[in-house]
C-alpha cells in the first residue's frame, strides 16, 4: 500500500486505533458523516467508504435512522495464554492416528470445519482466476502442457521476487524456485539439509504437517518454548543452536500456525544472526505473511539475511487458491541442493497454474484481493474472540494473532479437548484438538479454530454451541 | 481398441505384416484401391483409410498416377544390440555433472533436442485440452481452487482403473493414487519402501531420471542385465533377489527408456511371483505403455499381481501434456505409506489438470489422439531406422522398440559419445550420451535418441549430419 495508501483508510486507521485502545467503546455513537467531513476535510464519500470499512470489520454497525455506532470491545476479549513450555524431544507416539481421526471426515463438506487452516471457497477470487486460466492458455508457450524449467515459471518468480523487493528483502528471480505449495518446499528443504536420525528444532505448539513431514523423513524434533503474540523464544533457541544439537530451525516468522504469533523486526534479526553464529540454515515458512492485519506487510527473516542461511518459503495456498499447488523457496546458499531435490522428485511443478498466479501478481489482482480478504478476516477474528469471551467457560484464554486464519484457545485444564471432539463431531462441528499440535503430552485443554469462513449468524450460533459444549465438559 | 477394432485397421494390419515379414519389399507395387475392396469386400473409403493408415506410417507412398508402392525396407533396419551386462553395483561418480552437461542449454528451444524422452509441443492435442480446461473449471467444484482429496481426484481414479480393467488388471479407483508425474510416483514409492543405504534393483541402461532420484534418497543401486527386446534378465533378477540384496526393484515393463524392451507376458508373470516368492515389492513404470504400435496395449505386471506387491505407476506426461504434473500409483498393499508420503509432503496434487486429464480419458478424446500420435511415432521410429542404417557408421546397431519415444544406438566402440556430443552441440543437436545411463564405466559409445518429434527433411538431414560427425570420430 505505501504510496498509495487510500485516505479512507487512514481515516478508518484512527477510528480502529481509538477503539483499540478503549477511547471508543461499545454503543458509543461516532461523528456523523458529516463531521467526518468537515474533520478530515474530505469528501462525503470518502467519509462513507471509512465507515463501511470499519463496518466490514466488525467493528462498528449501523443503526437505522441513527447513525454509526462502535460495535467491538476490547474489554471483551479473551486473555492472552503464557508462552508454551516444552520439555524437550519426544516420540511421534500416536500423533498420527490422532490426525487422521480428526481429518478422517475432510472432504465430505457436511458441517462447519473449523479444522482447517485455509479459506472457504467463498473467499477466494475463483472467478477472476477462471479468467486468468483462460488468458494463461493463450499466453503461455503451448498453454502448459510442456514442462515448466526446473527453477519455475520465470514471470512468477520475477513477481515473488519484486513482492519480496517491496518488504526490503534483496532477491531476484533466478534466487527462487517454484514448489507445489509451501509444505512441498519445507520438504524440499528438510531432504537437502538433513538426513535420518537428524534433529529439527521448531516452535511449540508445531503445526501437525510439519510434525507429520518430519517423521516421514525420519527426523527428530526439538519443540521450543513459543509466545503466542512474539514467537520463539530467542534464549531457548541459542541454547539449542549452541549445543549442536539441531541440523536446522524452522520458523514460522508471521501469524504462526497455530499460535498465531508475529516476530518483531529485532527477533528476525537476531534469529538470522544466530543461524550464521552457529552455521545452522534456518527454514522460514511465511505462508501467512500477506495475511496481516496491520498496516504493513511484517518483513521476512529473509529480509535481514546476508550470508544465504535462510531459506525462504511461501505460497499462494492460504490467499488465492489451495488446489492450485504454488509455492516457492527462496533457498539462498542452499540452491542448488534444493534445486536437485525438485527436479529428482517431480522434474517441475504444474506449468498452467503457475502462469496463472504469475498474472495476478503482476496486475494489481492480487492486491485487490487481499484488501479485501484482509479486513474479513480480522472481522471474523473480532467476532470469534468475542464468541469466546461471552460463550465459553470462565478462564478460556485466546491468542490474538495479528494477521492469518487460525485463534488458539485454551479452555480450563479440566477439559480433554479430544473428548471434546468426540462430542463436537457428531454435531457437525470440527475443530483441531491441541493434543495434535505436539509430540509432548501436552495442550490436552487447547483447540485451534479456523476464522477463515464466511460470518454470519449460523456461524455465530455454531461457535457458541461449541462454547457451550466445552462447558458441559466441566 | 478391442471390440471396435476399425476395419481399415485390419486391412492395414495384414499389409504391414506382409511389408515387415518382407513379402513385399520396397519399391514392390501394392494391390490397387479397386482390388483391396474386391478382396476384402470393403468399400473404397475403406480401402483408402487402410492405404492412408500406412503412408502415415512411412511403410508406403504414393507415387503420381501411378499407384501405392513399398517404402519401407527390412533390410535396411540396423541390427539389434546384444543384452547388457553391467557388473554390478557402481558409484554414483560423475554422473551429475555429465548429465548436467547435456541438459544445461534445455528449455532454450534452439537446434535439435534429440536428448529428449517426450513428444514435441506439435504432437500434442493442445486445443482439445484447453477447452477441456474451460469445461473444467465449470464442472469442477469451486473451478479446482480448492485442495483435492490426498488420493487424487475421483474421476480420475475411476478413469485410470477403467482403462486398467481394460487390460485385464482388476484394479479400482479406491486402488489409485494421484501424483505429480510418474517419476514422483516413484518418488513416493522409494520413500515409502526403502532407507538410506539400501539397495534396489533396477534395468541397465537405467534412466538418468532414476538414478538422481535413487541418489538423492540415498540408495545404491544394482543395474541388471537387459534385452533390448525381452527387457530384463530374470535369471540375475532371481540371484539378486535370492541373496537378499535388494529392498525393492524397478522396472520398466513396457517400452523401457532408454532400451525400448518390452516384457512378455510371460516374463511379466513371471517377475510377479518372484516379487511374491521372495517377498520383495516390484515399483511398476508403465509410462510408456499406451503408446505401443503393435495392435494392443501390452499388458502390465499389475496385471498378475494378486498380492499387492506390485506398485504400479503411470502418467500422462508422455502422451498428453508433460507440464499438467499428472500421473498416478496403484501401490497394491503399500497404499497407506504411499499415500501418506503424498499428503506428507505436498498435501495433494493440482485440482485443475487432474479434472482435465479425467474428462479426456472419460470420452473418446483420449483414445482417438493415442491413435494418431502412435501411428506418427511408428513412422519416425522406422525412418530414424533407416536414417541410422543409411548413414550411421558401419557396425552401428539400434534397439527396435515396440513403443515409446525412444531409440537406443550402439556406435561402434571406438566412438565415445561425450566427446560426440561436445561437436553436434555446436551444431546445435544435442543427444543423451550413454554414460549418463550407468553408474558403470559403461555405454560410452551408445546414444539415447528421441523420435517424438515432427518428422520432415530438416529432420531428415539434421539426423544424417549426426551420422556423418559420428563417421568422423572413426
Amino acid at each position: 500500500m505505501d504510496k498509495k495508501t487510500f485516505t479512507y483508510l487512514k481515516i478508518a486507521g484512527v477510528i480502529e486505533q481509538q477503539i483499540m485502545s478503549s477511547l471508543l467503546q461499545t454503543g458509543d455513537k461516532l461523528p456523523s458523516l458529516r463531521t467526518v467531513c468537515r474533520e478530515y476535510g474530505v469528501s462525503q464519500n470518502t467519509a462513507l467508504n471509512a465507515y463501511f470499512h470499519l463496518e466490514r470489520k466488525m467493528l462498528i454497525e449501523t443503526r437505522p435512522k441513527s447513525g454509526y455506532y462502535v460495535k467491538y470491545s476490547r474489554a471483551r476479549m479473551p486473555s492472552i495464554p503464557a508462552a508454551t513450555s516444552p520439555s524437550g524431544i519426544a516420540s511421534y507416539g500416536d500423533i498420527e492416528r490422532l490426525v487422521s481421526r480428526v481429518y478422517q471426515n475432510l472432504g465430505e463438506e457436511a458441517g462447519l470445519q473449523l479444522s482447517l487452516g485455509t479459506p472457504a471457497n467463498e473467499l477466494l477470487p475463483i472467478t477472476k482466476l477462471n479468467k486468468g486460466l483462460l488468458l494463461a492458455t493463450r499466453e503461455l508457450k503451448g498453454s502448459g502442457v510442456a514442462y515448466d524449467k526446473a527453477e519455475g515459471n520465470e514471470r512468477l518468480r520475477r513477481q515473488i521476487a519484486r513482492r519480496a523487493f517491496a518488504m526490503g528483502c534483496d532477491l531476484n528471480s533466478d534466487d527462487i524456485i517454484t514448489t507445489s505449495g509451501c509444505l512441498n518446499a519445507i520438504a524440499y528443504c528438510l531432504m537437502a539439509l538433513t538426513e535420518k536420525g537428524d534433529t529439527v528444532a521448531m516452535e511449540s505448539p508445531v503445526s501437525f504437517g510439519m510434525l507429520q513431514l518430519a517423521q516421514s523423513l525420519g527426523l527428530k524434533i526439538l519443540e521450543l518454548p513459543t509466545h503466542p503474540q512474539t514467537g520463539i523464544d530467542l534464549n531457548a533457541l541459542e541454547d539449542a543452536l549452541k549445543k549442536k544439537e539441531v541440523k536446522t530451525f524452522l520458523l514460522i516468522s508471521n501469524f504462526g500456525n497455530p499460535l498465531g504469533s508475529c516476530m518483531s523486526d529485532e527477533a528476525k534479526k537476531t534469529v538470522v544472526q544466530l543461524a550464521e553464529k552457529y552455521n545452522v540454515p534456518l527454514i522460514e515458512n511465511d505462508l501467512n505473511g500477506d495475511v496481516y492485519f496491520d498496516q504493513h506487510r511484517p518483513r521476512s527473516c529473509k529480509t535481514y539475511d546476508t550470508n544465504g542461511m535462510v531459506l525462504w518459503c511461501g505460497s499462494i495456498s492460504k490467499t488465492l487458491a489451495p488446489g492450485y499447488r504454488v509455492g516457492w523457496v527462496a533457498p539462498g546458499r542452499f540452491k542448488e541442493k534444493v534445486l536437485r531435490m525438485k527436479l529428482y522428485h517431480a522434474i517441475s511443478s504444474t506449468s498452467i497454474t503457475q502462469e496463472v498466479i504469475a498474472g495476478f501478481l503482476e496486475t494489481g489482482r492480487y492486491e485487490n484481493h487481499l484488501r479485501k480478504l484482509r479486513q474479513t478476516l480480522h472481522g471474523n477474528l473480532l467476532n470469534y474472540s468475542r464468541v469466546v469471551a461471552d460463550y465459553f467457560p470462565e478462564g478460556t484464554m485466546a491468542s490474538r494473532p495479528q494477521g492469518g486464519f487460525v485463534l488458539w484457545i485454551e479452555l480450563p485444564e479440566k477439559i480433554n479437548t479430544m473428548e471434546l471432539y468426540e462430542k463436537t463431531i457428531v454435531r457437525k462441528i470440527s475443530f483441531a484438538p491441541g493434543r495434535i499440535f505436539t509430540l509432548q503430552n501436552q495442550y490436552h485443554h487447547c483447540m485451534r479454530l479456523n476464522y477463515g469462513l464466511v460470518w454470519d449468524d449460523k456461524l455465530d450460533a455454531r461457535l457458541k454451541m461449541l462454547g457451550d459444549l466445552a462447558k458441559k465438559e466441566l
